[in-house]
């Protein structure tokens, strides 16, 4: 199934199961909400009515409120070993909030603070259950499903100091969609092994298949639910690949009226413009 | 004013004022949600019913779920400089997820995946309007009241990676409260100037004044907001004075059975049990 957040005309967000041709409403206000309910699985395969158009449909965050979006530092073998360093024995963890999301074809705002705004594509899991110290299939039942996200990072704030926050927490920087999709569907299921990629008006920036995470997201679960407890709705973005434009001689940054566009095969992609903020 | 949440019998929570020998209740579940209110200044001073029992009320989280909790590393002046570093130019932030926190007399919980247990006495500051790019009196205006925080750490998990997120968001280890006291009633007003202290059984472990903050909470909430909005309910914690646990030689770390007391003169007391988890 693909599952998402819409935008209403009224202003409001909605839960929906995307098909081919229509949209399917869930019942519920959106997808942090319509997960909370133990019973969502069943819910959104028997749902029939009411429909809406796909047509026209403006794709908010696929949770557009998630109580925690945890993100994973180095993570692709392939990254890390050309930068020269070891596989290190534990993920590094920062975090987002819920504000910097914005939905699949939103702009995405460059604040007139950073000089160096760049991208990261990342395979995003969505957590569907309560799950503390989840180990094994616990932690595999945990996942709702997976979606595209772009970690767009203000470079020059993300180093002033050790701590990488402040360079990863602007308003509206951050694509979360299009929809979610469940394991089932998806080549290696809860271990996705997928094509992931960003361009840049057109030219390819980042390349490579989340077949290559070092930490897998069965395992990211198992070792942030060990800290505290995963609820529905939130997020884990489990790293980026290499080809930064920060890792390049000499850096290349996000410049306003450039589109962005994330792509993971078989998750959909988000096309965002970056505007000056 | 003193505002708090507390546990009602029905196992729900309310907002409240606190008064000396009553708790006026405030027509809200939390206080996260009666800040959200634009009139809540006011409504806050006129309620005057119904009114609830002081004894026996359990204070839950001041905020129990805060959209933000941005916390600071280093930030009292004296002790920067007896560590022999230089003042930073800007300050080291990073993050706590709302299933950290615990009402003022909660159990706190020492995981069992910890062999360091460190405490981090703090002065928090809850934000009470919302703003983005805040300067000046536009930042001292967005601070609803103060409240005392442990930001209990796991300094083993900690010090894993470069990044220090994990030895900071263990479930129920942060206690937020009791209440929160407007600046109208505090020394120093909105740059608070209070006695601040960390005890272990009767011991006194850490012991400054606010007044030493590098970063102050105007200042603070200058710098956050120019990234992302401040809502009502979020939490700026300020960083803690000298003193904690693994500084010391030999280390020492919190036990279970140990009772932890937070004390900020003027914003009262945090009394927690560690417990085995």
């Amino acid at each position: 199934m693909r599952l998402a957040t819409i935008r209403t005309l009224e202003g409001t967000t909605r839960a929906v199961r995307v098909e081919d041709d229509v949209l399917v409403d869930l019942g519920a206000p959106d997808l942090g909400a319509f997960l909370a309910d133990p019973a969502w699985t069943e819910r959104a395969a028997a749902a029939t009515e009411p429909v809406r158009e796909v047509r026209g449909a403006a794709f908010a965050p696929v949770v557009p409120h998630p109580g925690k979006i945890v993100c994973v530092g180095l993570n692709y073998r392939t990254h890390i070993l050309e930068m020269g360093r070891d596989l290190p024995e534990y993920p590094t963890l920062f975090s987002k909030v819920a504000d910097t999301l914005v939905g699949a074809n939103d702009d995405i705002v460059r604040p007139p603070e950073t000089d160096a705004f760049d991208w990261e594509c990342e395979l995003a899991v969505v957590i569907g259950t309560p799950v503390r110290r989840a180990r094994g299939a616990d932690a595999e039942r945990a996942i709702a499903g997976f979606a595209v996200l772009n970690d767009v990072t203000c470079r020059d704030w993300q180093f002033r100091t050790k701590e990488w926050l402040q360079g990863k927490n602007w308003e509206a920087t951050t694509p979360l969609g299009p929809y979610l999709v469940t394991p089932d569907e998806l080549a290696g299921g809860v271990r996705p092994s997928l094509e992931i990629s960003t361009k840049i008006d057109g030219e390819t920036v980042q390349q490579d298949t989340t077949a290559d995470l070092l930490f897998d997201p069965v395992a990211l679960i198992e070792y942030v639910s060990t800290m505290v407890t995963l609820r529905p709705g939130d997020i884990i973005s489990t790293g980026t690949p290499g080809g930064v434009g920060h890792a390049r001689t000499p850096p290349r940054y996000l410049q306003p009226g450039q589109v962005l566009t994330t792509s993971i095969a078989g998750l959909g992609e988000c096309r965002n413009t970056c505007v000056a903020g």
